[in-house]
């Protein structure tokens, strides 16, 4: 019965989220009960989308995940960007990436190396998702680059159409990724079973997606209308924020189904989720937030920061150099957890915003 | 008789562009023209090449192609040069450069996996053409790098004999490899035998070498009379005109052959054109241009800008990771032709060269 | 006895630059004195820590090699902190990593390939040890881009903390690699046995190591003593000659030894050597000095020049696309080389420190 109530008790986070937004507890306190609260929520989204997409057929399903896949990412960021707060968002989408692929990486081969002395995967399919992410995360950071290169008087009238142009093409680099695993090449990437979805049937599956989205949403409504006042009482950078603290929460379901894969020695799926979640944050998430933007009345570029494109090439180069020889071991976890320490302790450094250099 | 006519009528095209420049027709129709009869004329250029080294032993045959591989674009950059195009030179190096590893490779893998769903081919080769090329890149990158993290006032002064310097280390690296490739491993590198060479006679393969070269010099002599008002006149930056336009126009025959070898499923020759077209440009047409460009009176340094530095790393960068698991398909052929396209819409944003920082 | 003599002839270099700097000669004789009676000495502390090394057990010989390894590095270092040459001291970091990388890399190859056709080695050994030193190298650069990136305003007050705290967890990362070589992973890298070390005494070991190691800090007090005024004499700067000419010396025993081994087509060892001595400085040499720093009243940040970031990251990259395929040939040893001489290039035709971009 202790054991049962343990399992419910984090359920009693998102009504408590709730009433302290409700009630508007001080900002601390509103911060931390809502990123606790997005925990399970975020992890039922999940197993919903995992359900619903059992019951459907093979490319409906793929179609479903790869929507769904971040949903409560996509809650939280469109919730932020109403309020206005591009850049906690932009540093999310960027800290979202670095965090799948040196904070997941690094614990998921740190506790698999702990219980397993070497562990093996495919370099082959390593290698072949590492090639598509370069790929997207060149494209996504290459008009943060050129911004970087042109005189400030020219950047305001560039930014926001060169940014659209370029979410366009993201997005049909990434339906034509669709047709490639879902269509042409559909028995190439094989089924990994990297989750196994729960047995429910198609209603409770939709209504509990349903559900869990919007509590989601109102927990994360919670979340975003304290993240200003954190920042200024903290001390810490808007950035610092959204590298750390947004994209970790957005991404604990990831992160925790990692970390057990590979404590289980199943490392080509628990690399696999590292992939292919920053994979969908760099064509889908990125793009559809870009073009969402508009409507919501704060346009967003695809403006990032000089240190958010050095932090995140640093990441993807990384992250291969590791798996690029097929083995992992405990040492090559902490060098990435190390390497993600660094980049925390560099942006916490960062008084705020305004000291970084108006690039 | 028809397939016959349609076969010459490329060749119209020439004394078109010849009748435009004399009678100094408007220069969009000038450069449309003279760009256009560039491509039967690279054509015949680079086939002359062949079947004189075809009449040639193995060390004057591999001479001749190391000098002669890149005439037209050679022809057209001293033409730009005498002019005082010294920008537009320097994008169409860098330029040529990317077209070769995300364009025309891009295309390649596209066509070629459309008609064949995996394609394999020697990693170790691609991993070795690649090497050297990153290393030549590399060191041609590094005095613009210099250049960029040096005050303004020390700039002017150092450039020159820098690049001066630079470039002879460059071409005793040329002639390093030229001795690998043809005397001290000449066995190692094979004969891929990329193209056909026509079974012409020394005679009429040096007739044509020297008439196609005369010709490409007259036309490209219109084209680039044209480039500066064009540019103007559609608003685009030199820089534009230099990577997307010239580079295009002037590595056509390396394009066609490398897409028709693809096709054919020839990668290893294929993926050679590609990789062996930039090696030259890198390490043998630009410090070439870099000397010649002080007899012709408008020196030229190794000054790339910051965005040209970028996207050429990014190039060779993406088409190792792409090429180093030995295999390829469609989707890969799409995410470097996407790459190309925001490198090509970032450069069509900017206003002008003006706009880009003075670094 | 010709040859005897010979052997003991660089021993006569020692009391020669210590009387020279006793009586104050002029700083080029002193520096160009000082500088060669450093060669005999490097290695003899060298010798003397293998020999030691030999006598202890083989968790104790680890501790030693890797505390001892860079001794004199490390004492050149401690010297010229103490007269506030703390640019020199950074330079000479940075450039051990280059001249590691490119240098000794490249006369190894160059040296081995022109006895040896082609010269194998073990690619997964070679790509796992790069890991490493590309994690390593990565952490050490991350706080120098960050200070780039930040407004003057603010650098000095972060400049200090932020070096120290990642320092700190550098010192942690070399322990966890020292856990893994000497502990849990012990087999893993075997005993490549790259040195033989000379059968001495445990008592004449330690004798020699104390001596040498005061030798060398008096030598290099000589040494040190001249770096500024010798900048000056021949317009070079600061950074010029810390990368190029202080990191030579303290490395000389390594270069030594990778070029030999080389020869002998013992190519493991040799990258072994390159990699473990640039991994050394930066996870622990580096980090030490930061720390030894403030007792030794003129503090130093892990604040690189852009110049040298970029140095670094480009040997760390072309020097793992040479040795990725498992195979070398003299052609790249020529282009590692000639990459290390246009980097020395650059740094030459620099006129000065402040001719720099006060990034």
């Amino acid at each position: 019965m202790v054991r049962r109530a343990l399992k419910w008790l984090p359920w009693g986070l998102v009504p408590a989220a709730l009433a302290a937004g409700w009630a508007h507890a001080p900002s601390l306190v509103r911060f931390a009960l809502a990123g606790l609260a997005l925990l399970p929520l975020a992890r039922l989204l999940g197993e919903a989308t995992d359900a619903l997409a059992e019951r459907l057929g093979p490319v409906a399903a793929g179609l479903l995940n790869a929507t769904c896949g971040n949903a409560a990412e996509l809650i939280i960021a469109v919730l932020a960007l109403r309020r206005g707060l591009v850049e906690v968002v932009q540093a999310s989408l960027s800290g979202s990436i670095i965090g799948n692929l040196l904070l997941v990486l690094g614990l998921a081969l740190l506790a698999g190396g702990l219980r397993h002395r070497v562990q093996k995967f495919s370099a082959l399919a390593a290698e072949s998702q590492l090639a598509s992410l370069a790929l997207a995360v060149f494209a996504l950071l290459l008009p943060a680059l050129f911004f970087h290169l042109v005189r400030l008087a020219h950047r305001e009238s560039l930014a926001l159409p060169l940014s659209v142009a370029v979410s366009v093409v993201l997005l049909l680099v990434y339906t034509a990724s669709l047709v490639f695993s879902l269509h042409t090449h559909k028995d190439l990437l094989g089924t990994h079973a990297a989750h196994e979805a729960p047995p429910w049937s198609t209603r409770k599956a939709v209504t509990l997606l349903l559900v869990s989205g919007a509590l989601t949403g109102l927990v994360a409504e919670v979340l975003v209308g304290s993240v200003e006042e954190v920042g200024h009482q903290l001390g810490l950078s808007q950035v610092f924020l959204g590298v750390v603290v947004v994209a970790v929460l957005g991404n604990a379901a990831e992160h925790a189904a990692a970390i057990v894969l590979a404590w289980r020695n199943h490392m080509d799926a628990a690399l696999s989720i590292c992939f292919a979640s920053s994979l969908q944050v760099a064509l889908f998430v990125t793009p559809v937030l870009v073009l969402l933007s508009f409507p919501l009345g704060h346009p967003m570029g695809l403006v990032f920061s000089a240190v958010e494109v050095v932090a995140v090439a640093a990441s993807v180069g990384l992250s291969g150099l590791v798996t690029l020889n097929g083995e992992s071991n405990w040492l090559e976890g902490v060098q990435l957890l190390a390497l993600y320490l660094i980049l925390a302790l560099c942006l916490a450094f960062l008084p705020a915003q305004e000291a970084l250099l108006p690039l």
